[in-house]
């Protein structure tokens, strides 16, 4: 098997935007992965991917080109906020190569070492089965189902998962 | 039965909130209910509770003494944002009198005046079980349950659930 290189995980640095938005708005555009409106401008994106998170990270190839990327922040505040919040995103030349994989699991791993004890994912589309599946393997249950909570670009209102994992026990 | 009268629900306004500071103040500052930073400054509160939503109402008594209060305001940005989410503090002196209800039950129809199709609670602590069978008993249920997601100020750590109504079907 002739696996492709693992990708450099790291911080995101403001050199990198001019790549990423691009990416991140197509990725909310298509109104089928995140809440994001599909309108949503470059510097609300921005906040919400760089400025209100605790860390950005990107995922880069061999030559550098930009694979994925990732946020974590609390996901509540206060007494709450043990508990994480991440996002992904996959270069769409870059699906199927384990990167959306790859950067969980290094978000598990970076959670953990900023002091979090458990990860959750608020509105998982219970259409985007294959997201689901992933999450599953990498350790996460579906904690609770809300129906028609995300108004699909396509299919309309479409049920949205909690997906839960602790981290710490 | 001598009930007393029902609460005059009704906007808040800025002349309110020398009055509503303290009572929200000691409310996070108990650790059993929000999550909310027990030692949250003023601004940070003002922010939460009255800047941030797109709503905020308080419940006066018949002398226009303060009872409760409440906010609304979409759950989730762009493809999430047809359902709400509220919080609702009811002053001590009023416990008991159905003031959470009479609030629950306001925005409820104020949330399908505003164009919501179901409201949503992210983590209401599963000690608090006054609360949880309150939200059951107008309607909503335990849609997910969070192990360990809410740092209790005297218990540790203790779960959060996730309450969901649909409001529109």
């Amino acid at each position: 098997m002739n696996l492709p290189p693992a990708p450099l995980i790291r911080p995101f640095e403001e050199t990198d935007w001019p790549r990423l938005w691009p990416l991140l708005r197509a990725t909310f555009a298509a109104g089928d992965t995140y809440a994001y409106a599909p309108a949503s401008s470059e510097s609300e994106i921005h906040r919400a991917w760089v400025e209100a998170p605790r860390a950005t990270l990107v995922a880069a190839g061999p030559a550098g080109e930009l694979l994925g990327t990732y946020f974590i922040k609390p996901n509540q505040p206060g007494l709450g906020s043990h508990v994480c919040n991440c996002g992904y995103v996959v270069a769409p030349a870059a699906q199927g190569r384990g990167i959306a994989s790859a950067m969980c699991r290094h978000s598990q791993a970076l959670a953990i070492e900023l002091g979090y004890r458990a990860m959750q994912f608020n509105l998982v589309v219970a259409t985007n089965e294959r997201a689901v599946r992933l999450w599953q393997h990498l350790g996460f249950t579906v904690a609770g189902r809300l129906p028609g909570a995300y108004a699909h670009a396509s299919l309309g209102y479409v049920d949205g998962l909690v997906m839960y994992k602790t981290l710490v026990p």
